[in-house]
């Protein structure tokens, strides 16, 4: 099968091996979506080397030699962080923090910018009828957006800023928005932040005034953090979104002066964000820069990290 | 009247003229306590040019032109943030934040290193007759300390450790031991860890196993940032107390991945820290080093600096 693999510093598409199913469930990936997280492990964030993606929808393949309640052919979306299944956080359901977990395409489990990959079977999540493969491919990024809220629970009137018009920076002011909030979206690019304009959402390329009560930083730059500090009213959140290799140089006095609470967030459920597609609650094909096949992936990787590109998506 | 100020780079002890007590009260300061900040701000943090100095205790000594409940002679501690009085944060009682705050010896006000202060009315509360004059001193620390819990709540059995055996860190670990939580000091000076220890508190020179929920920053060092998300667990709470000049290196990308919480705690409010040492729940006088007048106010300053010193007191 053909699979993008990350060997170092390279980034190919190679013919690898179908893999066996053996414990978990094999998928045919139908689709699968280009992060910025893919363009990172590129570059050598994480150390990783494997089949990269984790932004998938595809039909179950073979159920391997566990009994679940999966069919063959069914559509599926699947939870990206595959625990050990037997520690304290695995035993509530959350595998999200399990100290052995792999992550599919970034920690040590080849991931879905192929035409197979296989999870285990309670990774696994049925895709709601109304709901399109171009769609369902955002559920992974429309549950990290939804994270922001599971990590930072915002009072109705709280002021909120998102910064950063990128991909993730977008579904984030959308998935406010959709859940009743009025944020305001700082970017760079007029045709990305138009995007947002056209829902209603109040977009600026200038520094606000500084007064918020939550600021998101989700830009994708090291220089993310201190301008989110400009933003924010002492006591204020600032969601960190963001990651980079290397690191942020920090004026770590201005978080005691100012009594900042910075809170990470990385990935958030599958289920808000299942029931916000199936609601068509945010307006998806105005991110969809392309749609192109497996076989463009490397021109498509280098497409993805030009400036003014949105979500490509990789059909099969 | 004799006033330890800095000008730029120096500090000196200098005579000045006595300041009016005007809309505010005049206070005859009977001793004070040198805090780390004050050798921050000697060595240029803040910009700060005046009168350092923000712990002390001392008299009433002039009503000045507004009334208040407050009598000549009483004895008094003071809160350091002088609020406007007027804007939506002052109103509430709580002038920490008010964006046009004065802080006694830190912003654009004289401290207490001095015979003399000036404070607003409602910044003065007076002292429990139980508390002696060299336990009221360390009020506003002791308020910092217990700011720890005002911005981090903490639930019973709440794994918590405290990085830094200064005079604000163990104050800290005597604070989360006397309210009940068993937390664990790490430092680097037998002598200081020594005075936690008698007290019942773990202690370590080592770097402990990573699982704690909650980790407090207080070694006034950049480099306790990072070894405190060493001993975090997942979804953490780092409580920075730290304030230095300049910036920190941080590897953003572990708060992100980890979904660590870095929550930053200056000052507390001086009501419970009376409440803890009315009740004598802490053991102050091993934090002592030495009882100096104010005369000796600049070799007590290089004192304060050399390692394994604690609290010195300057009394009039």
């Amino acid at each position: 099968m053909r699979a993008l693999r990350v060997d170092g510093t390279t980034t190919n598409l190679r013919e690898v091996a179908i893999p066996d199913a053996g414990a978990e469930v094999r998928v045919r990936v139908t689709h699968s979506g280009i992060c910025n997280t893919d363009l990172e492990l590129g570059r050598g964030y994480m150390g990783f080397r494997g089949t990269i993606g984790h932004e998938f929808v595809g039909v179950v393949d073979d159920l391997g030699s566990i009994e679940s309640a999966l069919r063959v052919g069914q559509r599926v979306v699947g939870e990206i962080n595959a625990g050990c299944g037997t520690c304290a956080l695995c035993a509530t359901g959350d595998s999200r923090h399990c100290a052995t977990r792999t992550v599919l395409g970034i920690v040590a489990r080849d991931g879905a910018h192929a035409d197979y990959l296989t999870l285990p079977a309670r990774n696994l999540i049925a895709v709601p009828e109304g709901v399109s493969d171009l769609h369902a491919v955002f559920v992974e990024p429309v549950a990290a957006a939804c994270g922001v809220l599971e990590r930072c629970p915002l009072a109705p009137g709280d002021r909120v800023a998102v910064i950063g018009d990128g991909k993730l920076g977008l579904l984030i002011a959308m998935v406010l928005q959709a859940t009743g909030h009025a944020p305001v979206l700082v970017g760079k690019h007029a045709a990305k932040l138009a995007v947002a304009a056209a829902r209603g959402i109040v977009t600026t390329t200038e520094t606000p005034v500084r007064g918020f009560d939550v600021v998101v930083e989700a830009s994708g730059s090291a220089a993310g953090f201190s301008r989110a500090l400009d933003l924010l009213r002492p006591q204020g959140a600032l969601v960190l979104k963001t990651t980079v290799a290397g690191t942020t140089p920090v004026d770590a006095s201005r978080l005691v002066v100012d009594e900042i609470r910075v809170i990470g967030s990385r990935c958030g459920r599958f289920g808000p964000a299942l029931e916000l597609l199936a609601a068509e609650a945010i307006d998806l094909d105005p991110l969809i820069s392309e749609v192109v096949t497996l076989d463009g992936a490397e021109a498509a990787m280098a497409q993805a990290a030009t400036p003014g590109t949105l979500k490509i998506i990789l059909t099969r």
